[in-house]
């Protein structure tokens, strides 16, 4: 009785749903502090003290008509835009005005509002493997097609040769994510001015726009001092889709925005049609009390001490075990090769020492499994024997 | 550079956008307190006491890691569905369970999730004029057709021997929404029974599944003690959209419901299949904090004092003019005959005295004119004067 293109989705979800099952199973059998499960990017870092901070001062100190009420635009209350606009401005050197910032449910809100507002059917959006598998989702969403860059697993920066050869006429949006989800992989200046130059030289070429949108919701999580480019700064036809979820632990609060900046061509009707599509697609405005707290906290630093300690902790252990992996610069996921040619039947065999990970596959990149290691720091400790143990069956 | 799709209603879009700066150039000209703007329908009655204490509650009480973290299942929290099918069972006489329940980023939210999950393209969606014009943007969304019945102008009441003619093989759903928005008007009793018989009659002839939709946020909004009948209990392929955003005045927030009961044909499915519409379409889940308020608010009732008292008052206010207009049992709006065919004219001359309408036409009535009444009384009271000089152009 459900839509067709909705049966495929179904029959996928039931076993990211089977895993999940598993998952509360063993949890009850073993008791849950003897189940190590990487495999969920929920936050295991408090909210600072600061967003509990503000939601009280809000309700104390605003009309609750307003703090809860429709924003007059659809694109969120004019003055938290501004408020991002000029924290980016602060930051990196950009010139954004408050009309420039969309607020969205999170940053799969806002990349599904921009897709909407840009996909016409057949229309193809290109990013690289490994790569979060709801862009497929979103971009299927609009009748867009999904185009793969396959992964260049040395280095897991984007393979640039391979993806000039898939810009075609019918290239219209390019996604990248950095710090990267499922590898931790920073794109490098390097790698972001000859993507802008292939890029720029395509529009040209075919006389088309190709926009490039930067998938962000990691940009705080970077460690040892690592800077990430503003890629606006570096292509013109730059969107960014940004997230509170990660950089304060409010992955379900649904806060985040688009930058739309004026470089982007047609910027003003490109924001007119996100406006309606935010609208349209039922989103109405993002949470009212949440965007007031984005606003309020600004200037809050996220403490990445804690994912930082567990990065070294986790990646050291398994590299001690022998596995093979890439130090992730951000976010907070390893990518782990696996030993066996079919990680399925690795991500198996680790489920015997209660350690749960997602396959490579999920991401478009056979061979390898994902570690999300937004976990308690104990959880971390307490797998490594298991690992130990895992280890010896393969080398 | 947008999708075809996105154009005609960037263009639509900026009709109301103007009709809104024009609101927002009175007040400053005339000054607020001078402008009657009946235009929006965003709730002037402050959220109850009891949420804000649920906020502080919650903030004391919760782990901020559940508080504000992604829900286990996309269509939230156990503990929260689990309370309003209870509530719903208590108020209904229904045997609703938590599973039943999926909830939603307000009402528009929920309406996006359940059209994803049932339309093919090409899928008809029957509503009866005159109706909320977004029916027809979330129908689209998904390459729906939306075919509407002809308004009923004597009562507001659903033209039911037009609809039995306008249901075909490729029908999967049909929107009713009562209270009404633009009328006011509650189905009643004996229209709710005839309308699910013409619609078990028509999936019987054709061998289809047609799916009632019942749009919901005015539920609480009733005056005179008025019934308003529980669609589920009278057609079994019923699903019902909710929104907390007038009943408690959190339209901002973002949080509402869908039901989905087991009566509704392959419901395992449907509920699978809109669970995964919820993520992909970048929900994700209703915003945390919101589904846990709304389930320690589960109790409250709506006091509609406020709107009862704006209604009796611009009602009656009309009538005296000379202006005819159905008496609203339900939502906050009146829907008025235009003294000339064409009631863009009557909106324009309304200005003249700093009162703003919607044209009917937004709801596919024209020759009407809607006046959203949730402003405060004073407003009402002082816009009267201008309503007697407008009513001496006509009569």
């Amino acid at each position: 009785m459900i839509a067709d293109k909705m049966k495929g989705m179904v029959a996928n979800s039931s076993a990211i749903r089977a895993m999940f099952e598993e998952g509360t199973r063993m949890a009850e059998k073993f008791g849950a502090e003897n189940v190590y499960d990487f495999s969920l990017g929920n936050p295991n870092v408090p909210a600072p003290a600061s967003v509990k901070k503000a939601i009280i001062e809000l309700l104390d100190e605003e009309d609750p008509v307003v703090l809860h009420g429709y924003t007059n635009s659809n694109s969120g209350y004019a003055d938290v835009r501004e408020t991002v606009a000029q924290s980016l401005n602060r930051r990196f050197g950009t010139s954004f005005e408050g009309k420039n910032i969309i607020m969205t449910v999170g940053a799969a809100g806002g990349l599904n509002v921009i897709l909407k507002t840009l996909l016409n059917p057949g229309d193809e959006v290109i990013t690289f493997a490994p790569y979060f598998g709801e862009y497929r989702s979103y971009t299927n969403n609009y009748d867009g097609v999904l185009v793969e860059v396959s992964p260049d697993t040395a280095t897991f920066q984007p393979k640039l040769d391979e993806f000039e050869t898939k810009i075609t006429p019918k290239t219209k949006a390019v996604i990248v994510n950095t710090p990267n989800n499922p590898t931790g992989v920073v794109y490098s200046e390097d790698t972001i001015k000859r993507l802008a130059a292939i890029m720029e030289a395509k529009q040209k070429e075919f006389g088309t726009d190709i926009y490039l949108i930067s998938d962000e919701p990691y940009r705080e999580l970077v460690y040892d001092k690592v800077e990430v480019p503003y890629l606006t700064k570096y292509y013109a036809n730059t969107i960014v889709g940004y997230s509170y979820s990660k950089s304060l632990s409010l992955p379900g609060e649904r806060i985040g925005y688009l930058v739309i900046p004026d470089e982007v061509t047609d910027s003003e009707t490109v924001l007119s049609a996100a406006n309606v599509a935010t609208r349209i697609l039922g989103f109405v405005n993002a949470p009212t009390l949440q965007q007031k707290v984005v606003a309020k906290c600004i200037d809050e630093e996220t403490d990445i001490s804690f994912y930082d300690r567990n990065r070294e902790t986790l990646y050291g252990g398994l590299k001690e075990c022998g596995f093979e992996c890439i130090k992730p610069e951000g976010a907070f996921y390893l990518f782990v090769k696996s030993p066996v040619e079919d990680e399925k039947e690795f991500c198996a065999a680790a489920k015997k020492y209660h350690i749960l990970m997602v396959p490579g596959s999920s991401f478009a990149c056979p061979g390898y499994v994902r570690l999300a290691y937004c976990v308690s720091h104990e959880t971390i400790v307490n797998s490594l024997p298991g690992f130990r143990e895992l280890a010896k069956e393969y080398f």
